[in-house]
């Protein structure tokens, strides 16, 4: 018998059959009575100063209700997630500076009087010059995204050990150059809000979101209203990857309820998602490595460029995170990272799944294949040689953490796809078709890091004296899973089953904050913030336990359903014991709190990390197998392999899943996925011309667990949602690389750009 | 500058203006779409066995959707508060045993279409002997209300001391017998509830009830739902007074939407509510008082048999209070107290405001005057010969606590009325009328008793980073005011402001579970509850306001919305205090427990107690002037005052309204207010038959709070919602005695009675 009931099991998801049988209802399923459609108006302009907006001839429009702009806003125009540059509307006067940008809400009654009412009106611009390079954004004299603020606005600078001497006493210096490409998270449902306005002024938002109670705070302040009279309920989520993790349209959409004091539905259509919300980072980067002849490395020296479009967003915090990821799962004596975070007037950048990892990864498993083929060495030991162990010091200073799976994912991995045996394969199994193998390191940091102190949840569970359970979580499952793991986490703590445990899904006014659902957090912060909660309730059963069965309390455990001694199951139920609690005096309802910040392990950090370094690692290893078409540069994976160690897997199918979409997420980063953007104009805003992997594209793919425990987990476990999305990148690109012998830098790797590789030329523009 | 900012005033009623606007929405507002209308048949027989329930023709009629019976719940068929022999519907072959028994659910699309539904169910009866008499009922070879089970269902003895040697040694033996009315609760709003099933067959309830989480746990038990299937909301309720602590037609109107898919509404006419739910208890009480001759009191011995009609409901409980509340607040060296719970086929009685204590003291507090009179007295004087002290024994072995206010309250009701100078006034105002004055003394014991170890409270706050506050409260405020005291009490711990503060009402998804609204213990246990929250809370903001101060955190308060150092206000808002805090990983939500059993002083419970005995008291006394027409009886209640010690007053005019709505109940207690029953069938079932005083009934009311702090209640305060309600019947009582001399012992004090009284004849059946 396992030692779990719950975990370590293939529990069927939370709410999958609603779901599956169409009866779970989205934000765009919503319709409350008399409900109003809005829209809003975009510029299209990169770069353009807003002289006018004229609605009058709008406003006279059959069915529409109001135009509203700028000034219409009670409290603060603008976002707030960290910076508060990004104005909700431009202001007549001031600059729009991406596409994205809106100058106009139209509210009316019906779709089509909204989209004639956004044709009717009358918006004059004075076109500027734009900024679309973020390399010569950084070069003096370069023209300026904002009059009163550098285009560098941020810079991560970090070194330790001596660099410029390990690079002269290296036996072997690799230096490269690589550019990532803007990714676009292609959630299944895009964003949209609904919002009710309440008989007192307050508010109801419906939204399909990350982050609740802080969605909840930005209404509230940019509508002048206390956080008391705002409530943000989440429906069902049909996926985010960190594209809702600001808000998007919740706060036009209240201001439009508000001020018609009607129900409003403010939906994007793909068009305008892909035209509007936050990208992945295109992010250039310039790496020098170097090593000893017997490959050891000696030192790295990294600069990253990761264009942020026009508003701070979420770019600090991503380059943060390239720049904590950008040597690698290697020990590594010095480094020198520079992460530039620049402004253009390209489309906003912000989180996307992976968060500047997989950009990091991209160069750091080129350059650990260039330094293995400089040296003659097996890419595989390349790795072996350089891999960190528990208690080595990564580059950002930090002394890892449980660090053997690193290890034991490569040599796994490798055993997965037949590494040793790849050259037995034949290299040509047609004329115009190359094999190639890949392998790449990953590691992935979870948690928002020591100085974000807010990296906390609160978690209300309450046992009912049937035994059946609620748990209250304000944290979002946009279709992770991760309702299910906290449910299973709650449910083993407290002896039931997770069919009798329920979930009250977020919604400000029945859940409590838990920040995010970003950074492969949820499993780990709010699991520890549900065990917390449960060990209240868990108490006052067992001494209701020790009571009816004379055995002491701590002998006694509960599972299964009942009460359990050390010779197994006795007779009392929960139900039992919850009953008798209960009329004890025990709690059988309780909150949860966990804050990551206090509980890192002492002595991890030293006082010259990086500015926010990540405590906590996932490892693994991808490999892959292609082929490619050497007349087109066509690149087929035929074999994805990952090992990965994420601690103990609460619920193995659902993180079959997570790995399993990662890794076609990867697929389509590496290969496929690029917003085409001219100019600062996105030019294939749909779906048919921005192409994500299908079912026939994605190859089989084998994913194993390494078998472990973590000492720092719930049960164990490890935050493991953006990992699997990290690694494919670079190890796609070595596979092609080890075809046809062409160093593939940028991506994604179309056949045009494998083709050029091939025949060093630079791809066309 | 008072020590506190938010308690100590008079903070307009949470959800005022929503009532007094009429937008608060009751349970009978709520008109779900689709809503179908159900009704009970009742059977109107005191006593009879149900042989047949034949729906069929009722079943053809236009409208009607279904016709449930006892076999259609899918789990138990019973009322579970204490003990489960009310049966929800009465099974056939089995017997109703009082009038408000149901037989059978209609439900159908339309009101007139389910009355006509009840007229057209033929239902055969085999009517039985009913026993209506509790005293009778306890007499050997009485006929039984159950074959099985003993009339008496429930007999508490306590005796401590040596009370007949007392009784043998006595300068004097005062001996009487009492006998206390049937008496409705009268609120606002008739029973109802709405239940709407949702998708997955889970069911949401919306009723005015008093304990929605325990109605919660009953509604799954009777439909064999897990609980967490179940949600209970609670609209706004119009008045409860321990009417709707058991559930009313929560699980019917449940099982009926379970049973038709469908919402359905089940609202009771004021007649099905006066026919059915719990009224207080007629209590027969025969009292013996043994006493010095300088008045001191040397024992007491007291029987009541209390009428709890034909099911246990909360008959024991009351018994209880009685008993405990039987020898008043004063020191009694011995005491013989038996309590007596019967069964008959009269209405069930259980909970009402009061809860067995004004039944006592209407016996107690004559035996004082009987007494006064015998020794040529005062009755203010024999009353303050015996009031109990701080530290004194109470007759039930309980030592009482913080007792100083008992003697006080005597005094300053005494002043108000002008007790001293009493005879000056004109004791014949008229040729028929006689002006009389009473005083009686009044101690209100609230909680639910050490014994009942879950009389506990969770409630759950949240503080926005703007400092706005909610106060998410299990418990229900049916119009007392608890809301307001309890977001008080927050507010005040915090700092903020009550217009910045938000109540989230009663909602089992929303709120944790607080208990009954009962007993008085809402302000006492949920108020501590409030305080276990706040500080979780407040030490993080006293911890920012040191760091942004310097000054240490334990000199540092929260007061009017700003940081308070020894000098008075400090720049930083609870804003900023909160923004700070949060951002430090400190918690801004919290849920706060309070169990109150663990936490009563040590050794105020001695071995020898009554069973569950009160361990905290509220004190006061009533002084009223009377004028009795000699000629048809009538009372003319001219002035009440009250004076009380209910420790510091956290909101003076929801006190002041608490205490005035039980003043004026009291009146129709003591003068007009009966339920006639006759032969098991009330006779006066509307309000116009049944009459309650209106604002040109109740006289000039004058109420003082003591100036006092309570050592163990939530800033000082104590329970007090029950008090007002206790000592009026005896006070007005002794007025009469007063007044024209006739001691009348039967309530109310109607002109027939007082007439026999004062004739010597027994009033006329």
């Amino acid at each position: 018998m396992s030692e779990f009931a719950v975990i370590e099991r293939s529990t069927p998801a939370v709410g999958a059959t609603a779901v599956i049988t169409g009866r779970a209802r989205y934000t765009t399923d919503l319709y409350p009575p008399g409900t109003l459609v809005a829209k809003l108006l975009h510029t299209t302009y990169p770069h353009a100063r807003l002289l006018e907006i004229d609605a009058a001839r709008a406003l006279t429009l059959r069915g529409v209700v109001t135009v509203l702009t700028a000034e219409d806003f009670p409290g603060p125009n603008s976002y707030d997630l960290y910076d508060t540059d990004q104005p909700l509307l431009i202001e007549v006067g001031e600059c729009a500076r991406y596409q994205g940008d809106a100058v106009a809400i139209v509210v009316a009654e019906t779709e089509e009087a909204a989209v004639a009412a956004l044709e009717a009106i009358v918006v004059r611009y004075e076109p500027l010059e734009g900024l679309f390079d973020p390399v010569a954004a950084c070069q003096p004299g370069a023209p300026q995204v904002w009059a009163d603020r550098p285009n560098i606005y941020d810079h991560l600078h970090f070194e330790q050990g001596e660099v410029d001497r390990a690079f002269a006493e290296a036996d072997i210096v690799i230096e490269a150059e690589y550019q990532t490409q803007c990714m676009e998270q292609a959630f299944l449902e895009p964003e949209g809000a609904v919002a009710v306005p309440g008989r007192d002024g307050e508010i109801t938002v419906y939204a399909g979101c990350q982050a609740p109670h802080r969605d909840r705070r930005q209404i509230a302040r940019s509508l002048a209203l206390p956080e008391t009279r705002v409530r943000v309920v989440v429906p069902y989520v049909g996926g985010a990857f960190g594209g809702k993790d600001e808000t998007h349209v919740q706060i036009h959409a209240a201001l439009a309820a508000l001020k018609t004091g009607r129900p409003v539905r403010l939906i994007r259509t793909r068009e305008e998602s892909l035209l509007t919300h936050v990208k992945r980072h295109p992010i250039r980067v310039q790496y020098r490595t170097a090593a000893r002849g017997d490959g050891k490395l000696m030192a790295v020296e990294v600069r990253g460029y990761g264009d942020g479009g026009p508003y701070a967003n979420m770019t600090r915090q991503v380059m943060e995170v390239f720049a904590i990821h950008a040597s690698g799962p290697y020990y590594v004596p010095c480094g020198r990272i520079d992460a530039y975070s620049v402004l253009t007037n390209n489309p906003i950048a912000g989180a996307m799944r992976g968060f500047g990892m997989p950009q990091a990864h991209f160069a750091c498993e080129q350059q650990m294949d260039r330094l293995a083929r400089a040296l003659d060495l097996d890419p595989l030991e390349i790795r072996r040689i350089n891999a960190i162990e528990t208690g080595s010091k990564l580059a950002t200073g930090v002394t890892s953490l449980e660090a053997a799976g690193m290890r034991d994912s490569l040599e796994e991995a490798a055993q997965m796809i037949g590494w040793n045996e790849r050259y037995r394969r034949e290299r040509q199994p047609a004329p115009h078709l190359r094999r190639g193998f890949g392998i790449a390191s990953v590691m992935q940091g979870y948690l928002l890091g020591p100085k974000v102190r807010d990296d906390a949840a609160t978690v209300t569970l309450e046992l009912g004296v049937d035994g059946s359970l609620t748990v209250r979580l304000g944290v979002v499952d946009y279709g992770q899973g991760s309702h299910t793991v906290l449910a299973q986490i709650a449910a083993e703590a407290l002896g039931v089953t997770v069919r009798d445990t329920r979930v009250i899904t977020p919604d400000t006014d029945k859940t409590l904050e838990a920040g995010s659902a970003c950074s492969s957090r949820v499993t780990f912060i709010c699991g520890h913030a549900v065990l917390r909660a449960a060990e209240v309730i868990r108490r006052g059963l067992l001494d209701a336990g020790a009571e009816l069965t004379g055995h002491p309390a701590g002998t006694l455990n509960l599972r299964d359903g009942h009460l359990h001694g050390p010779d197994g199951s006795l007779p009392p139920s929960i139900a039992e014991l919850a009953n008798l609690a209960r009329r004890s005096g025990h709690q059988l309802s309780a909150t949860g709190y966990y804050a990551a910040t206090g509980e890192y392990p002492e002595g991890i950090f030293d006082e010259n990390v990086l500015a926010n370094p990540c405590g906590y690692y996932t490892f693994g290893a991808q490999t892959v197998e292609v082929l490619v078409d050497v007349e087109t540069g066509e690149v087929q994976v035929e074999r994805i392999c990952l090992a990965l160690d994420a601690g103990r897997v609460l619920n193995p199918v659902a993180a079959l899943g997570q790995a399993e979409g990662g890794l076609s997420q990867a697929l389509g980063y590496a290969t496929m996925e690029e917003l085409v953007i001219e100019e600062g104009r996105t030019r294939n805003l749909s779906l048919e011309s921005y192409l994500i992997p299908t079912s026939r594209d994605v190859p089989t793919t084998e994913v194993r667990f390494l078998d472990s425990v973590d000492k720092y987990g719930p049960y164990g476990a490890r935050g493991l949602a953006e990992l699997p999305i990290v690694p494919g990148a670079a190890a796609i690109a070595n596979a092609v690389r080890d075809a046809v012998g062409a160093d593939c830098t940028e991506l994604p790797l179309t056949g045009e750009r494998v083709l050029a590789a091939m025949h060093g030329q630079p791809v066309a523009a």
